[in-house]
């Protein structure tokens, strides 16, 4: 039996912390905490698997916020249960600079928070990556070391956005039985009752993808506690949709819109208080209340301690390559594997898409870091992405390391993003760089979240050709490289693609995109370097031993173009260095130094690049003589389209020559 | 009865104009428009209006490829029709430079193509743009001039997409009963059968979201008319799955994902002609199917000439407004409306967000220009986009003028690419910047198609304050404005909002995003100028009488800080030029000249933007300096976020004289 005042005064002390906080802030959202804190009572103090003396215990189960706006539904929880990190006084600098209690949850703000939320249906598709995870473990390495659900509250917003669809199909069809949604279904959006934009019966949709689905009164603590119980026994993921009110115990905005952003303001939080019979204080919890939130806090505990024993007991092999994984340590034997393969390609100066180079690089990754999980939206053939030791997994079978995602570049992204939040998986993604655009919130949040997720993005430039304007990538890599903690790699052969491959799995707190070419590219560098020459993002490929009159600096499939037009430049007497820039962000990265001396002392800087110019003005001056595109591309043979669009080895000359 | 025989001979001769096309290519698509080709012939020799002889007629029924890789499906339709553009001669120069039959259908590319598609899902979205302007035409000017149907051709990843969700859930809500989508449900994508990765019941899914659907044998010819007849009369929008055979007569690679996007092979090809019974060449189409088509292309003249009597019968003050909308001239009012209200701005000087100016200016927008249609992706109360005049739009009465697209960016963009394409409505949306990433495929799209269409995104920087990083825009200007043929406006004060809203109004051919503030700014413009001073992109705004020392540059929020710095400057007898720069692609647009004079003589150069340096090199160089952001942002109130991230005038200054 639940004793029904004493969880209602549970749910009350989230209420009022939430409330309180958005007053002293000024501004936030009381709406979802007041209307979800009975499902957050009854989930964190009876169903969650969650110790707040050990809040990075790998097989605790994950509650991820969808709706991010409602953080201090989160921060007050956390606090309750009695966080390290959400102490009343972060809740009291709710939205201030420097506080862990952002206005929307931020990953890395404290423990708890298992991702940044706020761009709405972002969480869910997160969640969709953590169960994935988590089932990979699983059937991995056993279920005595990883078997832990996924809970999600989701909000009317995260269903609309269509990342939604992405995220519910690919659960329902991979029967994602540990992922549990629960829907605040409280009909509310901010611009006035949800029926003014939506009419979609949500448990028939969930269903149409193979979902188990209940309807509860989000407000019934029993209800609740019933509906999750019999979720975790379901053979598939499970939406509960709980009705409930937003900014429940307010007499005059509960149920309203006016409740969802703004704080209740003076009278109306005084009445509330009066409305649920609450006499505290601002940020005044009970005593006893506190007692019951925190007691409910250490039920956990016991579940921890025997997974730490397990954990103990498991096989020493097993146990130390789980906890390297979790830890996100490389194998020893990672390094010592690429230098002998990049010996190899030395060696062999193969000719070859980078799309294809990447294939070949992967065959030795995915050999050696078994913890890679790669995957394509729908275009493996074309995106090379799938290996000999990356079975597929499927509904059935999760000890796969491939994810045959489906046309969901959003959903992909997202989910991404969860698998590495979560721990003990690297995911690599692949589609066409064009695309990059449908993934580029989710690409955003990794970047924001410091995350390892690592886009295999093909068909990275006109060279793709007849496809036309529609796939040809122009300002996408201006638009990549724009994002704050994004390395957008783009090599220009296959030892530049083995290079890039593996800075991206060694930047353990930094996304990276990897733009390869459809077409085939001869060797830029042939012969074997020891060191890493892409790290710094650009090196000097020829003409280095000698002062230039003019250096080209260029990426990927432009740089066998610079090459051949230093070939012609230096047959007419004109000393030339061509700077191969595989990362811009690393190179912008380095001293400036490095800068001035890879430049060398040329009169003219040349770029050449198959996208806009935007970006190569730190690096050639406003002045320097660009060759690229200046708008969309076309449909056409690649080879025509390089000459049609005047990106070629005598375009480079004749812009040279004008200039000397 | 339909006459089996005749039926099968009119679809195989577009299975065979696209395999030969493709054959011809070497590169394409031949599973789609095979597959699809029973479908095509029905829809458009029985059902659809449409004249070849008048492809611009206003009243046509409207066909939609989502499914953009099966173009030839489209072209061979309209070579089979009768069209001007797709004549033989461009079937055979499938995928080659210059032609009208690039790899993707291409807006503008030829009459019939009505919207541009490839990037899955995209279509599907337009078309309920489409049918919007549709409604809205029909309800406003009467059934008289406005009477016709949209279908939609989808395949698989359309319907997997995200987006797809959202234009599904929006054409469902407001009873789009005039929207038909045909799933082509051949049940394969390129990673092989759909069922790897989607087990959605699609059906169920769209009757969730309130759709009529049947399935139907999509190669029976019977079937598929009654089912488009049946179709038209629903009061709801319908879906029909057609179950297909993808590259249906390919006796070896039919139904498989072989035949999705790669030509058949001359043997298969020969193979298939075999099976089918098809003894012509290549791109031959024996006379009397010729015939049998071109025919039926004529089906509609007379429904065409109907239409144009009832126009020319018409009020002529109504038909005079409906053809002006159609040609997208602005109304003789317009201008002289603007110069009046800007007349009155330089009176009162207020100070504004320009959120609110942008609403303040929009007052006198919607009442003089009524084919501008508003709306918001759920934030009309933060966007500031409804006015008195715009009056909801709803299932029941589509006289409004205002969407509330619920939390749908992208389908909200991407139909709104949908009614400029269909004409008589100039759209605006509503949404935060930051959003702008939701909802980026389709702004790429309009400016690839040359569409008006306007994007009002507010809270356009750290400016936000406390809703922290996952909602502050510090990539996104560089990333918009790196599309090619998009202008990024970012105006300082009401009345370059009013500047910029009338150049956005007045580019017919180029869509625009207005990035606004959520804080107030005063007026940087005090005085009246005739000139739109906003449509140089950038124009002296201090200190234009002398030789400067320094010229500061900046846009929006951050011109009133470039003006607080001139005066410590001036002050400390630094001539100082401070340029506002609402619109940095404009800008770049002018002539050398103007852009040398605008910067004078300075010899040091400064841009102030809360948003990262990238873009910012090509107007101060490589060496100037920059005073805005270098990563993301942070939650907090935010005058403090400017002084935190060092966005103030005693920054800028402190920069200043350290370089003088």
């Amino acid at each position: 039996m639940i004793d029904l005042e004493k969880h209602n005064r549970m749910a009350n002390a989230i209420r009022f912390l939430a409330a309180d906080a958005v007053e002293a802030a000024k501004s936030g959202h009381p709406g979802l905490p007041m209307g979800a804190a009975d499902i957050a009572t009854v989930l964190f103090t009876q169903v969650m698997h969650y110790d707040p003396t050990r809040p990075d215990w790998p097989d605790r189960d994950r509650f991820i916020l969808s709706a991010g706006h409602g953080s201090m539904l989160l921060y007050a929880v956390h606090y309750l249960l009695g966080s390290e990190d959400f102490t009343l006084d972060q809740l009291k600098k709710f939205r201030q600079i420097g506080a862990l209690t952002a206005g929307h949850p931020e990953f890395g703000h404290g423990a708890g928070i298992e991702t940044t939320t706020g761009p709405l249906g972002q969480g869910l598709a997160n969640a969709v990556g953590m169960a994935i995870s988590e089932r990979h473990l699983r059937e991995t390495f056993g279920d005595a070391l990883t078997d832990h659900y996924t809970y999600v509250l989701a909000g009317d917003g995260c269903l609309m956005e269509g990342i939604s669809q992405e995220a519910i199909s690919l659960a329902g069809h991979l029967k994602l039985d540990r992922l549990i949604v629960i829907w605040d279904d409280n009909g509310i959006s901010i611009d006035g009752k949800v029926s003014l934009t939506d009419s979609t019966n949500q448990l028939e949709r969930f269903e149409a993808s193979g979902w188990a689905t209940v309807a509860i009164d989000g407000h019934d603590p029993a209800a609740i506690a019933a509906a999750l119980v019999k979720a975790r026994e379901n053979d598939r993921p499970t939406l509960i949709a709980a009705k409930t009110t937003i900014g429940f115990g307010a007499p005059n905005k509960a149920g309203s819109e006016k409740v969802h952003g703004s704080p209740l303001g003076a009278e109306e939080l005084a009445a509330t208080r009066k409305a649920l019979g609450w006499t505290h204080e601002a940020f005044e919890v009970p005593s006893d209340i506190l007692d019951a939130w925190r007691i409910a806090g250490l039920r956990s505990g016991q579940a921890r301690k025997e997974w730490e024993k397990r954990l103990a007991a498991a096989d020493t092999e097993l146990r130390s390559e789980f906890e390297r994984r979790l830890r996100g340590d490389l194998p020893a034997g990672f390094a010592d594997a690429m230098t002998k393969l990049k010996k190899q390609i030395a060696q062999d100066k193969p000719t070859m898409a980078t799309r294809k180079a990447s294939e070949y690089v992967l065959g030795t990754i995915t050999k050696v870091v078994p913890e890679t999980i790669g995957g394509s939206a729908d275009l493996t053939g074309s995106n090379n992405t799938k290996t000999a030791d990356t079975a597929p997994i499927t509904p059935d079978d999760f000890t796969g390391r491939y994810l045959h995602w489906g046309i969901r570049e959003h959903g992909m992204a997202a989910a991404m993003n969860g698998m590495a939040l979560h721990g003990g998986a690297i995911p690599y993604s692949g589609t066409f760089l064009v695309f990059s655009d449908y993934a580029r919130p989710a690409i955003r949040l990794a970047a924001l979240m410091r995350q390892r997720v690592i886009h295999v993005m093909t068909h990275d430039s006109i060279g793709l050709g007849e496809d036309g304007p529609t796939h040809q990538p122009v300002e996408h890599y201006a638009a990549l490289r724009a994002i704050p903690n994004l390395d957008f790699y783009r090599p220009a052969d296959v030892t530049e693609t083995l290079e890039c491959w593996q800075l991206a799995l060694e930047s353990s707190e930094t996304p990276s995109v990897l733009a390869l070419t459809r077409q085939n590219l001869p060797p830029v560098r042939t012969s074997f370097e020891t060191e890493n020459l892409s790290a710094r993002g650009a090196y000097v490929v020829a003409g280095g031993d000698e002062a230039p009159e003019v250096t080209i600096f260029a990426s990927g499939s432009e740089v066998e173009i610079a090459l051949k037009a230093r070939e012609t430049l230096e047959a007419a007497g004109t000393a030339t260095r061509v700077v191969s820039v595989p990362c811009m962000e690393r190179f912008e990265r380095q001293s400036a130094d490095y800068r001035a001396d890879i430049a060398g002392s040329a009169k003219v800087k040349v770029a050449i690049e198959a996208g806009i110019r935007m970006g190569w003005d730190a690096i050639i001056g406003s002045d320097g003589i660009f060759v690229g595109m200046t708008g969309f591309g076309a449909s056409g043979p690649y080879q025509e389209l390089y000459r049609h669009f005047g990106i070629t080895p005598e375009a480079v000359v004749a812009a040279v020559n004008a200039r000397l």
